[in-house]
């Protein structure tokens, strides 16, 4: 498949509507009169910066009416909202695009997409004089676009030569009051700003930036602040298409706006910036062709805004409890039981998915069931399967997190690593982890110390005969085996396997710790296969002659081990059948209860996985 | 928390604006002049059927101009598209509700929420006369508000009493030809749409039902076919505040109407309906604390429908082959040999999240490596933990799907059981399965066929030699085995051990298969635990005393069976020692290879799980 579905599809377009041959050119000035009316572009940008063409979309023409929304961006960042809306106003319009009505109440341009808007709308960007202020809308426009823009200067004569109309419109807002600068001044910057030369793949960009929260996808420049994207893409909704913008909505379903020179370009929000550009127009002002493409892609692939999605699946993923899932870390027969008494206190719910604000809700409920159960001390949420928040989901589920917190549980949210996918971490008012293991070994640990008192002891010195494998032996076969061993004290940090080594045999755990650890890239979160503590072995699976070990054994703390190497447990087999029977026995006993454990974790899994 | 985070904000919402005393009652009938100011009622309806309120809530008023979009929508149901837009436009106009203006080209109202537009609308609601017409509309309303709703025949009177204006516009509209039908007939039916009671809960629920596709949350009726929500919500963005629509858009953000009763009701696509009502109207003839509490609900939660979203997760959560993951049946040697030689030929995608337009394009990149790699013969691409599919995705995703079968390549989409989430399956255009399990076994047999040329032969007997735990044993040891067997035919679909029951013995496969069924709520696509051919054994953990087996053991064709009683393994482990000792090496080893298999599975999640 050598063309991705988008592009295929503006390939189809292309040969579909280049034949079309109706529209007429714009004719006030030459430079579009003079246009091929075979010219025909099409472009699209996604957010992730894959841009896609076909036909003339590297062609450049001026930009025309198609800057206004930049240009009302670049003046709400300039001046603020409240100064802008004081300026122009936010109402549609029946009217065309030229037309000469201001708002009977206030004196004020109805809005920002037709020319009176836009006129004032030039004046309100920061700049001491109209070259000041051109230059900056020349720039920002750049911005947009992620390359240097210029102004074709043969285009702003011959605009400059016939903006009669919009010398009128101009005079007018003056004798009203809210065109407040010189008409002249005022019309320069207008004139430049639309004589800002681009193509329809730079257009494609521009969409895509408005599309992903005014982030340019190809330069990453937050062009403008997430927060007036909102009101852009909203203006261009209701008044970018001008008395077509009913129609457009009707049929397209996409913020959109459209231009003299034959462009329009559309939003598809957080996804995709589309560009079209073919010079005929119809009788509002916008491309034929164009229209049309759009018309049809949208279609095609229900582009639509308000398009239906359906119901979603739940955003909760999974509630469970320290009685079922456990950090990956050495715990005594005791704390074991501790844990799967009282483990119902230290809660584990999953989240997955696009978390809507329905959703939110549901979260909200199932974060309280945790607050309002008798014995509930710990919550970790788990949100890194979340494919995206949104904001108000965020907020409300934050806001439970903290009311949580207010009544005494211990909260903490186990977040994505930036690395691990595109979605960035969200903003957490509580405590935020990235290694889920460690958290749950944390909470575990206050867990046993606030139901028996004590801490955890992993440095106590265990005997043979607690040990793994080791625990069913007579105390004559233990001296036997103890008579085998080698014991050493190892220093925190020693590395006993190296990844990828054989373990020379088997190594007992008399105290300390030891980290498992499986230095594979899909661990993303943590790289720790189990942690050991007094009374565990490890190398174990050399008694049976069983492959390498891709797990490397590392002590966290000082350690003390029971080693018998693979050697003396050779001939142990030959010299002591019944004790080598007894040990081999413990050996599937051991491993008989990790199968069911890993069974059940699997099983845990299994809805989702299986 | 008593209140979820949406109540205890509606509850807010009416606290802080109750006291808010500015706005004129609607003065042109009695019953809207006598209404009292302060009433006010919030309420929401989600998707999913839950409803909340706060204030007056349930008190009735007459549902006025908030009829206009939901008498649209039966047009559109009644007299399709093409003859609802040749009747009635669909562009803004910045004027009244009650104006006399219809587009000047062709003498047809604007739009269908002016008056002028709503007059048209009810006639073109199917009924032979007025009296059938409003009984079709009443009836329609009520399936909105999911119980029955009356006509306050009081309103009704007092409005044809005093409906001159709308009069002079229906008139207006039959001598301009787009009031096809008798003046008084129409207004009679425009006047009890008009006066049809409902309160605020009912509101939220009508607007829960365009928020849902057109099925109301709470009957579950499918009101209006899902393909005419957006038109509709089309609209009312564009023209449902009349002449504040530019400023509410910018403002709220959501697809909205509006009535001179003092109701409103908001639309959040795919997730709510929002309603508030209260008497005194602003200039527009919009509900002042309507107005504000939208506002400030929208605001709050970010509901706009342009507010970005930011990056989301991949959709691919893994890419993996039938070298990592297989299906739960008997292997011989030979067999899984194969699969790890070539099962890279079986691929197998897992979908996750929210599938947008650019995540499909990701995924149909991801499916194309498939057919790209020189061998590639089966794709298995499981969508199980799709939150949702935009329509549009999913025909990016299945377009790509046809192309791969064209191409050669066996394709089967694992689809969610509609039992275990929220969201519907989807329409696939190739092979769809819900056991993933299954579709990875017949894979398996099309690729070892493909490879070797055979079928696996599941029914083929092998000898006591060639049996797991058995296999190192001497020729003399396993004579003594065979001396303490019990051999049985089993025909198909026998217990052989039941659920819950322990095992009492080994038994190993001479012939024949046995799945081991785990019946555990969570394992909704399938409940087999692990299926077991000639030479596997089952009940071995009887030999370590380990507790009961929580599978089930079933045959699934005729199998013969060796059996060890538990009593006679625990004499042979008296009798025989070294006897015993190799069988439980045999058996340790069976386990260590299992656990590895296991931890290589739970690793293979691990970036997701752990």
């Amino acid at each position: 498949m050598s063309r991705t579905p988008i592009e295929s599809r503006l390939h189809q377009l292309h040969e579909q509507l280049a034949g079309q041959g109706s529209g007429e050119l714009a004719s006030y000035i030459p430079q579009l009169s003079a246009a091929n009316p075979d010219w025909f572009g099409l472009a699209t940008t996604t957010v992730d910066g894959k841009a896609y063409c076909a036909g003339n979309s590297g062609l450049e023409f001026s930009i025309q009416s198609v800057s206004k929304p930049f240009v009302y961006a670049m003046a709400l960042v300039d001046r603020g909202e409240d100064y802008v809306l004081d300026h122009v106003g936010i109402e549609p319009t029946g009217d065309p695009f030229n037309a000469v009505t201001l708002s009977a109440a206030s004196g004020k341009p109805l809005n920002p997409m037709v020319n009176a808007g836009a006129i004032v709308t030039s004046t309100l960007v920061e700049g001491k004089d109209h070259r000041a202020r051109a230059e900056r809308i020349r720039d920002g426009l750049s911005r947009f676009a992620g390359r240097e823009l210029s102004i074709d200067e043969n285009v702003a004569r011959s605009e400059r030569d016939t903006s009669d109309r919009n010398r009128a419109i101009s005079y007018l807002m003056k004798g009203a009051g809210s065109l407040e600068i010189d008409v002249e001044d005022a019309l320069s910057c207008y004139i430049a700003q639309c004589s800002v030369l681009i193509n329809a793949v730079d257009l494609s960009v521009m969409a895509a930036t408005l599309a992903s929260g005014g982030r340019n996808p190809l330069s990453n420049e937050q062009v403008v602040p997430p927060e007036l994207i909102s009101p852009v893409l909203t203006i261009m909704s209701t008044c970018g298409m001008y008395d077509g913008a009913g129609e457009w909505m009707y049929r397209v379903g996409l913020p959109a706006k459209s231009g003299v020179s034959g462009a329009i370009m559309a939003v598809l929000p957080n996804q995709l910036g589309i560009a079209a550009w073919s010079p005929p127009l119809d009788r509002h002002g916008n491309s034929v062709r164009g229209v049309k493409a759009m018309e049809l892609l949208s279609d095609d692939l229900d582009l639509h805004v308000y398009f239906p999605t359906g119901a979603s699946q739940s955003p909760i993923r999974r509630v469970t409890s320290s009685q079922v899932v456990r950090a990956r870390t050495g715990r005594t027969p005791r704390e074991q039981e501790i844990l799967s008494t009282h483990g119902n206190q230290l809660r584990i719910v999953e989240l997955q998915g696009s978390i809507s604000l329905l959703g939110a809700q549901e979260v909200v409920e199932g974060i309280a069931d945790t607050s309002t159960s008798e014995s509930a001390g710990w919550l970790v949420l788990d949100v890194r399967q979340v494919a995206e928040f949104h904001p108000g989901a965020l907020k409300i589920v934050n806001e439970a997190l903290v009311a949580l917190v207010e009544s005494g549980v211990e909260v903490a949210v186990v977040e994505t690593q930036h690395a691990g996918g595109r979605r960035s971490p969200q903003s957490w008012r509580v405590r935020m982890d990235r290694d889920r293991d460690l958290v749950l070994q944390r909470f575990e640990d206050e867990l046993i110390l606030a139901e028996c008192g004590a801490m955890p002891t992993p440095g106590v010195l265990v005997e043979l005969g607690e040990c793994q494998i080791l625990a069913t032996l007579t105390s004559e076969q233990l001296a036997v085996v103890a008579g085998l061993l080698s014991f050493a004290d190892h220093s925190q940090g020693e590395v006993l396997v190296a990844s990828g080594d054989r373990p020379t045999g088997i190594s007992w755990l008399l105290s300390g710790e030891v980290d498992l650890l499986v230095p594979v890239e899909s661990l993303i979160d943590s790289t720790r296969l189990r942690g050991i503590g007094p009374g565990a072995v490890f190398g174990e699976l050399t008694m049976v002659n069983d492959g390498f070990d891709r797990a490397s054994a590392v002590t966290t703390q000082p350690t003390r081990i029971a080693f018998l190497s693979t050697h003396r447990w050779d001939q142990l087999e030959l010299d002591e059948p019944d004790l080598a029977s007894a040990m081999l026995r413990g050996l599937a006993e051991l491993l008989a209860g990790r199968q069911r454990r890993m069974l059940e974790l699997l099983e845990s899994m299994a809805e989702t996985q299986f």
